[in-house]
């Protein structure tokens, strides 16, 4: 029997502006409201970055820990995701906000280039963000922009530096790091099921490769990302 | 038929100094005289770092160019190839001896993890090293230290970034990019086949997986690295 399909909704992002799109939400009470939206329309996790007032980047504790309450009061049982990601902020600052205890939270576990930069994830940091998660009883999301972070996810677990089976994400369509190719992508699924047996995981298509990736990882029972 | 196997001998490397191991050759003639060596027992590219007095690696062209003049003189039709690699310098030092004209070049055209830090090759550097190489009419060997390196590299020939057919070097075993696994292994050969049919391609097991990547490589009718 296949399992339900899982749907996450990532609000906001971390780059996404009004002038861009009117309808992305900025501030913490245009978060709760979008997502309450999501929640109704199905999605069961929410994957959260926050933003400034000038809609730049935040890793804010104090913005993460609004936007926790307020979704565990409009979306009741929704699974709350902090995002550790590089975009909003430097070093440790990125997992400042793990003491609030969201349900999950993304994890890096490599470098990897973005279009116009490195997307840095020193060695040093991984280990702390991880163990910042196993202290405070978080589940990590790997974040796998290239194949060497699934095999990471692995050896991490093997040493007990994640907990539980990991739950990894196949990110696809950055620029200068994984395109949204088809063997890459069953290749990764043969990957988790090598070394995660019967594990769950998702994509994400980043842009216009949102719908394909979607399209994708639903045929090849993974869960989905909006 | 098979095409005959090719040998890269990767004379001195960046890392291992005269207290780990003094038979490493640090000096330019020291050097000459060990790729000599590997030449006369079968070795048909020199892959070359050089170092300063005190071991640490450099990239200074006056080196490069004393090497490149006594491999040339002592090992005629020796292919030679100079490494661009980060831990020789930072910035454009790196391809600061590629107007000497080596036959190849080392190419990174991705960032990724190292043992303790993040082996950093920002989008701008790897265009502006490949355009040099373009400008000095030398053959690139991609260094693929993750999967995405590879696609990178197609997509890199495709926009004419990359002269020719791109040879693709598989880097495993290096702690926190890659592990030497069978399996990716298979892919990454399955991969090249796919983007450049027909197209030879090498391996380099890092430290004790340098023998398993040879014996990997060979059977698979790919090139050695020793
Ligand atoms: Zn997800
Ligand atoms: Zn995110
Ligand atoms: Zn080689
Ligand atoms: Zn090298």
């Amino acid at each position: 029997m296949a399992s339900p399909c899982i749907i996450c909704v990532a609000i906001t992002g971390s780059l996404p502006r009004k002038a861009m799109n009117p309808a992305v939400p900025i501030s913490v009470s245009e978060q709760v409201e979008s997502t309450h939206e999501a929640f109704e329309a199905g999605a069961a996790i929410c994957h959260a970055h926050v933003r400034n007032e000038d809609e730049t980047p935040s890793s804010d504790p104090e913005k993460f820990a609004r936007l926790k309450d307020g979704i565990e009061q409009h979306c009741p049982g929704m699974i709350v995701q902090f995002s550790t990601g590089g975009r909003s902020g430097a070093g440790k600052d990125r997992g400042g906000m793990l003491s609030l205890r969201p349900d999950m939270a993304s994890l890096s576990v490599g470098s990897n280039n973005f279009p116009t930069r490195v997307y840095e994830n020193p060695p040093d940091l991984i280990d702390w963000l991880a163990a910042e998660m196993r202290a405070h009883d978080i589940k990590p999301e790997v974040e796998a922009f290239d194949l060497s972070h699934i095999l990471k996810a692995a050896e991490m677990h093997k040493a007990g530096a994640i907990a539980g089976t990991p739950y990894v994400q196949f990110v696809m369509g950055v620029k200068n790091a994984m395109p949204a190719d088809r063997h890459v992508f069953d290749f990764y699924v043969q990957t988790v099921n090598r070394l995660f047996p019967g594990a769950p995981w998702c994509a994400a298509g980043i842009g216009r490769e949102q719908a394909t990736l979607n399209e994708w990882a639903i045929a090849s029972g993974g869960h989905a990302r909006t």
